[in-house]
């Protein structure tokens, strides 16, 4: 699965602000989506994978870049790609393009970094084996 | 297009809150998906009705009840049913079912009132009769 | 504690959508705000009151009626005035205003049922009575 | 203005997630909301400002680390340090604490890039002049 996974998201008023585009945090809520589709896509649900195992996966850093802003209605195309993948943690490269008649253009790329953690006390732990070979 | 209209909503960790469950507020996001579907599914997209009529859609009422809760990786139906269209306003049942392998759960049902409006002194306005006739 | 209880609330870029004015889903979020305060007033704390009795609130009904809009940077005030106070449930009244020079604006009202669960089954629960005293 | 400026942030139950903990994308809504008021505490509102100079700030870069997580009714303070100011962007170095009896925990610490945009064509634009001089 290191292959790069498409997610397509659509803007609803609800993720826009006054500027009349989208409020730049929302991208974090697209690529979540997109990774949490990109687990399940794998066969990994995240809510079965923390009553099984007590583990979740956390975001510990992301590094965002914005180059073009999205409006209401727009089409994106939110992209999965992993870079790193260790025994605690992940590192996934992920994009945000919006749709378009003469090509796709490039929203937000971002670099993000996810844990996998103790559900209860937040502490760093080691990914089940079941996860890590499927990411492998 | 007065029948039922239903438009499919996954429950994201953005979704959720400490409780486990969708934090409630979220069901008007969802709603506003659902009908924002269903006016495109008629042709209607309200960023291109805003540019070409100079008014938007805004909601002026919502009742909601609450039945039972949503939680991470649920899928929903959510339901659009017009019961009442007027020159300025449109009153809409809407739903929100958790998709069960024993049947479907209502979550959530409200009444949501929708006026359209002058996207600028956000004063009632009278529907462009494009939109009425698409609704009746 | 049957006053009205006012708290205050800044409209910032993450409250507001590409309409120029405050999502509506988001008052719900500033009547919660709202309704914390009041009980954090009273001393009720309700992550504390989670883990001593294992129960706490959800909002069962909302019934929401919107009169303008709110924009970026309006300074609002948000109230909370307790109608009906069971043993199992409550009924408040809440209003924001937008604060102004020559008065205050009523933005949006709302009636709103709040209900005591147990925190793991959400099944409907009595209130403790420390609650019940306070409240009454 | 060059020295650190804080806002205080409390944590509500919109602001948490299924894991029990903040949702990581809010703290970008806790950022802005602290840069908001630093400019207010200089007497910019950004409401004014857009209508008189027809520009705004968008953030055009955001890099976030993690590292403990924030709880519902939790205390944080929120600060504000500018590490560098140009003539059409500022970059602001951000990090959210929780308050604690026995020190404060730092939760999570960001590097923003915020750039000024024309409010229409979101293309770079020189800030104006009483901005800079404020800034400086």
């Amino acid at each position: 699965m290191r292959e790069e996974f498409s997610w397509p998201v659509r803007v609803y008023w609800e993720d826009t602000d006054a500027g009349g585009i989208v409020f730049y945090a929302n991208y974090l809520r697209y690529f979540e989506r997109a990774r949490t589709e990109w687990l399940r896509a794998m066969g990994l649900e995240q809510s079965a994978l923390r009553e099984s195992s007590g583990g979740i996966f956390v975001v510990s850093e992301a590094n965002l870049r914005y180059h073009q802003p999205a409006r209401l209605d727009d089409e994106l195309i939110v992209t999965v790609l992993p870079l790193e993948i260790g025994r605690a943690s992940l590192t996934i490269q992920q994009q945000a393009w919006r749709k378009g008649r003469s090509g796709n253009a490039l929203l937000c790329a971002a670099q993000v970094r996810v844990g996998w953690v103790d559900a209860g006390s937040y502490r760093p732990a080691r990914m089940p084996p079941t996860i890590l070979e499927l990411l492998k």
